[in-house]
């Protein structure tokens, strides 16, 4: 299949490339280093030092004997993506080429501004490009658990059978979520939602939860093929934010009351979940949206399991509640279904305690290069 | 009160901008002219000539001895936006600063790209000005029944409590558009509904039926001030198209079956409405939701009306259906509620015979202007 990764420098996009291309597929690997950009402004650089795309996809042909093409363009500017979608009609598009953090987007007006901007046009010019260029094409589309935030009810996948006065009908499920980045996944979703009715686009939309892990097939050929790692308070999320400060010897910083649950997933299981939505496309006028994630989790159970875990590799860490710097909730009714992806064929890797010693391992190579100090909050909004 | 309507040059702008003066209060006007720009380069100018924003705030002070300030200023625009903020602190800003077409947002990816930056940066910019420049500001926003599209249930004010699987929460009642213009202020909503939650912000978004008329109190004064009356398949609605119809002796064009039902309003009750929504604000962290409409209709039935109409001023008029150039249902359920404004104190004024024949009198004044064919659909997306 012909495949376009937008986003495919990103943590996701990077590894979800090379196992497109290891698979062979034809891949084009599109980026234009929002994310490292945005990551040098606010001092937030990942901990091992990433090649550049180019630099990744020669020393990863050299490797595997595969090609990922490589495109430096930014999704947001049509002039740039149209040309590409034009040349490559693709099959597939994976899109996860959207400004990333949650933190980032609180951070003032401007970072609001850019993210809301990125993340919309970048969604809109996948549509326009898929339906002038590859109106077929399977758009596999990266959103987020979040953009359902925490509601009293059972979270379905994406859809809701509403009886109300005695007549029914079925919506998107309701969504309200906790920061700007995440209310833009919900607009993405609308936007692609009325271009799908409209023009009879194909999509799947992936509610992603966080993702944790360093090792996947293609990139533990190699260091410098390893997905960008980020473990401060703004890119990193919490797991490797805990990992980071179990090997730093400094105590997990766990959100206020630590109740906070959500999906998790490993890296693996994120490729393993693309590649079945791609293995399995939808019909033409079809949103079909997938619950992404394996298993819930609170805080402050992440947090013991990273205590546990680096007990078993001889670090000694404590865990501490600090004020939340966010607005939610830190004790909340929590049951999200996640049928759709096991039902294509996933096979969960969970967060246990192997998993967890590994990556600490992965992480204590690098312990001269980590600043403990960036995994603390410096971006607040409550 | 120290007021700013953004859009002040608009059909709903510019009567509000004069209403709200007229009561005393002081008042900015603020537009830079999008849709006059947009409806020259469509072929699409209004009926009547229209002076500019300065020529009519003039002529409205020189006879009603009251200022309405005019800016000429881009909403999308923050660097525009945030100096007149700062210097003015409104109490209440009522946010029209949209671009108004659906038929405009279907017409082209420009089009498209240009409607969702337009109205969600000005949005976005508003939700900032007041954020940091005046916190306790109410902000007045212009949304549509269109939001809601055409469910299965009733339609709710804005919120709908779901019980699901023995557990209740309450949520923005569901919405999906029927165009990207309306998918906008979708995305509208789902911003400020955010920030209201994150700043405590005070919002009431205003879900508009199509509105109709030409008479205000303060418009009637002088034919130059009148709003600006669009009666093309672009930037006119339906009872505007019908009446022009009329008047230029061609048959009034429905959409296909004719069924398609909406809430209408006279242009009279959008000032009440937007006047009564000024004076009962709403709590710091609080999106009020009202619908505002006082009639639901459906096309043939406003048709049937016109032709009745126009009958009792001696013009003789032919319905007929000509194939839809939007993708929507042609015969639905539809049963909104609109208690809100009611029971704020709204008097309706309703689609009568008088009002149309009014109506009537007022566009064959101008019956050389009229370019007919203006009025057939140009813009498809069925």
């Amino acid at each position: 299949m012909r495949i376009i990764v937008l986003g495919g420098d990103g943590y996701l996009g990077w590894p979800t490339a090379m196992a497109l291309a290891h698979r062979g597929h034809e891949v084009w690997a599109l980026d234009n280093y929002l994310r490292r950009n945005l990551a040098r402004e606010t001092c937030s650089e990942a901990l091992m030092q990433n090649p550049n795309l180019h630099d990744r996809a020669d020393l990863f042909a050299s490797l595997s004997g595969r090609k990922i093409e490589v495109e430096i363009a930014d999704c947001a500017d049509y002039r740039q993506l149209s040309p590409i979608f034009a040349k490559v009609r693709p099959e597939a598009v994976i899109h996860y080429a959207e400004q990333p953090s949650a933190p980032y987007s609180m951070m003032s007006f401007d970072a609001a501004r850019v993210t809301l901007n990125n993340n919309l046009n970048a969604t809109l010019n996948v549509i326009w490009g898929v339906v002038q260029h590859s109106p077929a094409c399977h758009i596999i589309k990266l959103g987020t658990m979040g953009e359902y935030g925490t509601p009293n009810i059972d979270i379905e996948e994406g859809w809701i059978d509403i009886e109300h006065k005695g007549r029914k009908d079925r919506f998107l499920f309701p969504r309200q979520a906790g920061s700007l980045y995440h209310t833009t996944k919900i607009l993405d979703t609308d936007l692609l939602w009325f271009y799908v009715r409209l023009y009879g686009l194909r999509v799947t939309d992936l509610m992603q939860g966080p993702v944790y892990g360093l090792a996947t097939e293609a990139a533990d050929q190699d260091d410098r093929l390893a997905p960008n790692f980020h473990y401060d308070d703004i890119f990193g999320t919490v797991v490797n934010r805990f990992l980071v400060q179990a090997v730093a010897g400094v105590p997990l910083t766990v959100y206020g009351k630590g109740g906070q649950t959500r999906g998790y997933l490993n890296l693996k299981d994120t490729l393993q979940c693309v590649e079945l939505a791609l293995n399995n496309p939808v019909e033409a006028g079809v949103l079909r949206v997938l619950n992404q994630f394996t298993e819930q989790l609170t805080v402050t159970e992440i947090a013991e399991k990273v205590r546990r875990a680096a007990g078993q590799a001889g670090l000694e860490v404590k865990v501490e509640s600090i004020p939340n710097p966010r607005k939610e909730k830190e004790e909340h009714y929590y049951n999200a279904k996640h049928h759709g992806l096991v039902e294509l064929g996933l096979k969960p890797h969970l967060m246990t305690d192997e998993v967890l010693v590994d990556m600490l391992e992965r992480v204590a190579k690098h312990s001269g290069q980590i600043d403990a100090r960036k995994v603390l909050p410096r971006v607040r909004w409550n």
